[in-house]
């Protein structure tokens, strides 16, 4: 049941989870609002099945927006475990026009709420979201080819965490300024002048956020709910192949928009076809004033170089590991080889380059040859994939047709094959696009074959003279091509300076000496900054204040009284 | 008597004046760090004299500063008091890249201090210049045309206290997130993951700042202040007919630098001649990641489309005034004289354009029709520029011949002249070069005319349909041409409400019936933020969260534990 609340006691039901996530937001130490297992203590007996069956009545069925619309478009979301069309119907414009006219006049109303209010309606939509994680799972599975596991926590809890950090900080932005009328009394000596002032904090106009294929709703997310919380009207243009995900979360949102008396055109869906891309064109209208964009680097680099646009960006970049010395070399195989297995290597945090002394490494158990550390990670890259307990569902399924020819295209170059890609199946899925990785070993020398994103289930190991050397590459990598993320192992605190210092002349966060069941991919909600915005894989941060208050201005009053 | 103090004791010396003005900058109430007025009880006995005598010293000779340089370049300063080059030279380099290299070098070292340190080097610097503001004074007087007062106050105390701003916020902002090791502690059910985790704050690389010749210190000093908080090292590249104000700054941080043991080359003079401009050549190099600007459209605008640099700019704008009713004419009529005659008009926060409805306004003694509402604002205007006392001490002299020019420019529209400027004159400076106020009559459909900053002693006066269409104008020009103020006179809440939403579309802040001794030219320190970034005036705002955490990154180092 939903009630329909004034937004103030909306505000006032969500306040302590908004004040709670500002202050973990500040502390950065472990916080969680949504629980990441799947799991029926926490979502209830029929989460699961609901949101299947939810899923399963969506498909081949228009998707229901309370948005205006000139016709119902097709697609081309297809499973990447079915390779099947999902059939789903969007509704759209034909005219780009149409979107921004009402995205504007949804804003006059939106922009005059204050931030408690703001936070308290987005905030709801969040926690209806949490209803309907199993569907989102299932939404993004076969759009993404992401396993079951991931699809639920990366599009679900950790999405909604990501959001509420935008939410909370947002709202802490916007409220630590006084907010209403205040007194400013200026001494003159004899007399004193008196004023009374306020500041509006006022939206900059449309925002547009643009969607990948790969992690539609986190990426999104936390650029959609910044721009509301700060006023703005969002247009949420999802990749043409992974729609649905990114429609629950309108969906959700122009239902509580519209309870609380908001127009729901706050936030509208637009979809385009693969065909026909409409974002260029959203992008230049004079209408949009943020852009959030999460893909290549082409179109990327394009978006950023609009002018008057506060732009957003996540790009291609190229992730490093760099391997000194490690207590045993069996643990740090596995999570490395898990690291890039999860996903197929699709993820913009994955590991790409690993970086090998030619001499060896150091271990507790003495000196081990590199051939003897490439081996143990070949070995472990290898045996999760041929593992039919575990295989598919670490890889899951390859998204893009674009991404298996990338296989191809890498053996071209004619390095030493270290691995090819093993057979992966899966029952429930016989005509999925599964694909094991190809390792090559690729010489240093060879810098546009290694300082060229390789998206997918490619991994290259590269022999170096030391590791100087590695943090050298992967430094010089990151800041001319891009990085996220950087492994490293060493076991004395001189090497790890070393390396971190060098990454950071690239604005690389350093993760070091990973093992276990934590891996370089993740990024901790309320703890870690996504993307430094300091080298070519992305210019903002996810989500540091500055993600925020680029999204408004102030515009003061003051009115004199004496 | 200067001594050399270690960092951490110069933050101690002055922690409880940052963190006064922290408190400061998030209460917006008056606050003050520097006193405005030149009075021998604040700054002492012989502080008048000795700065006249420091100023006199140093004009025809060379300005010693602490950084490298292969000749003394001469400058185009000349007073427009005495209309007589001042003959300074100053350190220089042939080559743009010898400062950049330099720059570069001297960041190693800064960015890895501690905020802490930083902020007490940078306040010990202001603390120094205060030392310094009379002989500030007749810098900026004999480079900018300032009177006296506002030579001191504006290059002085205020600009001081927005620097000190910059320090303030930009301290917070650093140290708002954990500083030291932390632990991260995630819970797995029946186990639990740890990792020890920081973040390094890095700055972005050279930060490039382009002063003004009308103000060369209060526009340059946030920017300056906010980049060298934040880590990054500065070029100081002033107008080349302003370089003495802001080469007083320069020294004093470098003189701190250096006894600190810092390379005072992370702050370095650039000079450069009109007729051989240095700042495109250097905002294109690739060691330039920052640049604030004060100045032209043009140039500002080609910096803004800089692809890859963090870019804040104030540009030129059109700023109006709305009169819709009043209590009385004469105050009212004071305010706006002295507003736009303050300086001769060469403010980007002096009001142009004064549109007044044809049919008159109210007042509290009646009805006015529109032609007396025009005397009295004609009146006012010339009886300051004629007054012996008061004249070529509010007008100050006009910086730049070109300014003299744009009054025959603005004749030549041929609008109806309301008042020819008076001529001025000063006893101790013959040769100045003044002018009074050109007042024209130009209709609202001139749009070209009104819609175009007239920088200098023009005023224009805009008969219009009533209020409404006043503030629909008002906004539509600053919308489309920029503007930073707005002044209104309107003695009911609705009408007041009306206008202050019609200028919020533009992001213009609104200063409402003001009489007396404050003016709308005027931007408090720590309460009103200065340009809102909303319109094309400026895409920044002093000193708002935003223009300090734009020039910093973070990147996290996460040590698996277990």
């Amino acid at each position: 049941m939903q009630t329909t609340l004034a937004p103030s006691s909306l505000f006032q039901q969500h306040e302590a989870a908004i004040l709670k996530a500002v202050s973990a937001i500040h502390d950065r130490r472990f916080y969680a609002h949504f629980p990441e297992a799947p799991s029926k203590n926490i979502y209830g007996e029929n989460a699961a099945t609901d949101g299947i069956q939810a899923f399963q009545q969506q498909l081949a069925n228009p998707f229901v927006l309370r948005q205006d619309h000139d016709h119902l478009a097709d697609t081309d979301e297809q499973s990447p475990y079915t390779q099947k069309a999902l059939g789903i119907t969007y509704p759209a414009f034909k005219d780009p026009r149409s979107y921004t006219v009402r995205s504007l006049k949804a804003m006059n109303s939106w922009k005059t709420l204050d931030p408690a209010s703001r936070a308290g309606i987005l905030m709801e939509s969040l926690e209806r979201f949490r209803g309907r994680f199993f569907e989102m799972a299932h939404a993004t599975m076969h759009t993404t080819g992401q396993a079951f596991v991931m699809s639920f926590q990366a599009s679900g809890p950790h999405a909604a965490d990501r959001a509420l950090e935008a939410i909370a900080l947002g709202y802490h932005e916007l409220t630590r300024f006084p907010q209403d009328n205040f007194e400013w009394v200026k001494p003159m000596g004899k007399f004193e002048i008196k004023m009374e002032k306020h500041y509006r904090q006022l939206p900059l106009g449309v925002s547009l956020c643009i969607g990948c294929s790969t992690f539609p709703v986190w990426n999104s997310l936390p650029g959609m709910y910044a721009s509301l919380i700060t006023g703005n009207p969002v247009l949420v243009k999802p990749h043409p192949t992974a729609i649905y995900p990114l429609a629950i979360l309108v969906q959700e949102l122009q239902q509580v928009l519209e309870e609380q008396g908001q127009d729901p055109h706050l936030v509208q869906l637009v979809v385009d076809r693969l065909a026909e891309p409409v974002a260029a064109h959203l992008a230049q209208s004079a209408e949009v004033k943020i852009i959030d964009f999460t893909g290549g680097n082409t179109f990327g680099d394009y978006l950023e170089s609009l002018p008057g646009k506060v732009v957003f960006t996540e790009k291609a970049g190229v992730n490093s590991v760099i391997i000194d010395s490690v207590a045993d070399i069996i643990p740090v195989a596995q999570n490395i080889a898990f690291s890039v297995s999860m996903y197929s290597g699709q993820m913009c945090t994955c590991p790409q380059d690993i970086f090998i002394p030619r001499s060896g490494i150091r271990t507790e158990a003495g000196h081990m040859p590199y051939e003897e550390v490439v081996n143990a990670l070949v070995d472990a890259i290898r045996n999760i994939a041929t593992n039919p307990q575990m295989g598919a569902n670490v890889l899951g399924a390859i998204q893009s047709e674009a991404t298996l020819k990338r296989l191809d295209l890498a053996r071209e170059h004619g390095h030493r094959v270290l691995l090819e890609p093993a057979t992966v199946t899966h029952p429930d899925f016989p005509d999925a696009r599964f694909s094991g990785h190809l390792v090559l070993e690729v010489p240093a020398e060879d810098r546009e074959m290694i300082g060229r994103e390789w998206f997918g289930p490619i991994v290259l190991m590269v022999p170096v003279a030391d590791t100087a050397h590695a943090a050298k590459l992967a430094s010089e990598l990151a800041a001319s091509k891009g990085a996220i993320s950087c492994l490293a192992y060493a076991t004395d605190a001189d090497t790890m300076d070393m390396i971190e210092s060098e990454m950071a002349d690239a604005a690389v966060s350093v993760s070091f000496n990973f093992t276990g069941m934590f891996w370089v991919n993740q990024n901790a909600g309320f703890s870690d900054f996504h993307v430094s915005g300091g080298n070519p894989a992305g210019n903002g941060s996810l989500t540091d204040p500055a993600f925020l208050v680029r999204r408004f201005v102030r515009v003061g009053s003051r009115v004199f009284r004496g």
